[in-house]
């Protein structure tokens, strides 16, 4: 039990005062980058009903999120991500307002995930939620902030890779699988492990030629020639307009210029089950997981009440520490406090002159009875009579 | 069911992108006051090993924390506090490297508290603790720190009430009264209930000076004149001691100029009962409940294995935002966002014109489908060439 008490709890941790100044660095950067292109921010509580998550049917999520009861004895769930908070709010009290919401948060999620950075337990999201939008042109306006901001944070070498959950249902569709064979089969292709879903797909009853192309899935990828690739690969209406739209967000983003930054990779299929159109996650060097996902979810809105659709993205605030700090781009200017020590017959004088030192940006202690401080760590001035007004 | 899931949990609320602007610019005043006082912030996990609150022995703390277990049957504990999680980061982290501490945090805590803002379970914190010094000296630089953030975030008419749980301790020592006793007692005269305060102590065997005293307690306030009383009704060296406290913080904060925001009051013994010495919560017109609550506690940190004396405050951020919106300072200046509307063959213009806005700090939407938008809350633009270079 003491040992507990000296412990923070498994896959949590404390930012300590340098990393906690640089990560409110890098977070002022998102919001502001947010904020510019006109998206507002909202703060949603850190548990909801649990009914709010129930979208979720990915049984890792269900199974290991951090769960209670309140005092009448109804599930709260600390939320496993913004996105259904947020869908909750717009729905049940944004959208009687306004069509189109363009909002961002800067929030933790929690769960028992031992996804991502290994057994973490509680994580920040920066995210955007436009909702209200069809269309490429609305899916081509968050990747392009997902962009934007991790230029803005001064993030380099990272590619955001291009998908379609759409593409992905329209091969599976009609095939007769229910909804485990589906997951295990998207699980599989999103691992591309092609050993496994091979072996999968030859227990299941389903035509060949979906078959081989659930199997070419995974290496549908590369620049715009992956787009003609699965244009041949199937040619289902649903696939074909799966495929229309990844390239018109695709010629939207490359006039943006941005086009160095882009992959396609039919082969990507996130773990949320709520996406329905494109879904995108950004990759960099320097670390094995996504730093960010997102994708258009459709359906997500309509299960509050009010039927929306949607697209944005999150990006793990930590995941982007990790990144720059191996960029070498989290340069950890901490800058050196004053320690004005004065006596206690100066003090009215003191305090006049450490304030206005403050009101000039200066970080500023005023010390009473002469403790000790570190001069590599802290400037130390003596306060004398007659030194200041 | 379908009902829970478009509903906020009970004591929970969303902050909507208004009051969510106007909640980031007071964070970010607070936040700034206390780094240039020289505190650094740090952020801990939301949740901690029940163990880190066994402190806490005021029993509906205990019973109203939201507690769950961990993947291996330990329970977790959404923090009630702060001021437990930062011990512990100091007492196990930090107080290895340097022996003050200057910590701040703006983070939210938790609980089933039906105290405070009617039934709220999730709430703002933003609070220092100032770590390894002793003396007024320190309890007044805390105290100064707090009066100075109230008058930056624009706050008026608030007061500061200093009281002294040492005091108290004093005049209760030795009466042989058990630790459920003693809580009571306090819990009474906290709340100044004189009336159930006599009928407890008729039935307590304890010295009826002390019955007197105890009883005169929560008349004990005012200005300076309140300590020459409290010198008077108790002469142990401990309460002495604690009267001798309060009036070198307050001969201190006076020489800052922040007499007009003080007061004394001996009856106020916070709710946590880790507090050692000088205690004081903030009051304001317009919100019926403290703005900010704090003190000395020196017992604390010795629990996670180091021991050092500790003196800090937490201020409610709703709270807050409450008074300053009931003052008519929450100017809710939203600005207003630019919608640049751009077909796509003059995409590239449009994209680089609406970068060069940003960048001047405007928030701008560029809009590609012809969305219609409300011009009582946007500036509508549409883009033509040649308008831009």
């Amino acid at each position: 039990m003491e040992q507990l008490k000296m412990q923070v709890p498994t896959g949590a941790w404390d930012y300590l005062p340098i990393e906690c100044a640089a990560k409110r660095k890098v977070e002022d950067k998102i919001r502001n980058s947010f904020l510019k292109s006109g998206y507002s921010e909202i703060e949603t509580p850190s548990f909801e009903y649990y009914e709010v998550f129930m979208h979720d049917s990915v049984p890792y999520v269900q199974e290991n999120m951090m769960k209670f009861f309140d005092q009448k004895g109804r599930i709260l769930a600390l939320r496993p991500d913004l996105t259904g908070p947020i869908a909750r709010a717009a729905a049940t009290k944004l959208l009687a307002r306004q069509d189109i919401l363009r909002l961002c948060y800067i929030q933790n999620a929690f769960g028992f995930f031992n996804r991502g950075i290994a057994g973490k337990t509680e994580f920040t999201q920066a995210g955007v939620e436009l909702i209200g939008k069809k269309g490429a042109d609305a899916d081509a306006e968050v990747i392009a902030l997902a962009i934007g901001t991790l230029r803005q944070i001064g993030l380099e070498g990272f590619k955001i890779e291009l998908g379609q959950v759409a593409y992905f249902k329209g091969l599976i569709e009609g095939s007769g699988l229910d909804e485990e064979q589906t997951e295990r089969i998207r699980s599989l292709v999103d691992a591309k492990n092609n050993v496994e879903l091979e072996y999968e797909l030859s227990r299941l009853n389903i035509e060949n030629t979906k078959k081989k192309a659930l199997l070419e899935l995974g290496g549908l990828f590369g620049g715009r020639e992956a787009l003609a690739q699965a244009e041949t690969l199937a040619k289902s209406e649903e696939c074909r307009a799966a495929v229309e739209n990844i390239r018109e967000v695709y010629d939207i983003l490359c006039d943006f210029g941005y086009e160095e930054y882009l992959s396609i990779d039919f082969g990507i299929l996130n773990n949320f089950n709520y996406y329905s159109g494109i879904i995108f996650r950004g990759i960099s060097d320097g670390i094995g997981m996504p730093i960010l996902s997102g994708g258009r979810y459709d359906d997500l809105l309509r299960e509050f009440g009010t039927d929306a659709p949607a697209t944005g993205f999150a990006m793990g605030v930590k995941e982007l520490l990790i990144v720059l700090e191996c960029q070498g781009k989290l340069a950890a200017q901490r800058e050196k406090s004053i320690v004005v020590r004065a006596g206690k017959k100066l003090l009215r004088q003191a305090f006049s002159y450490v304030q206005e030192l403050r009101a000039q940006g200066k970080r500023v202690i005023l010390e009473l009875n002469g403790s000790t401080y570190d001069p590599a760590l802290f400037e130390i001035r003596d306060f004398a009579e007659g030194e200041m007004k």
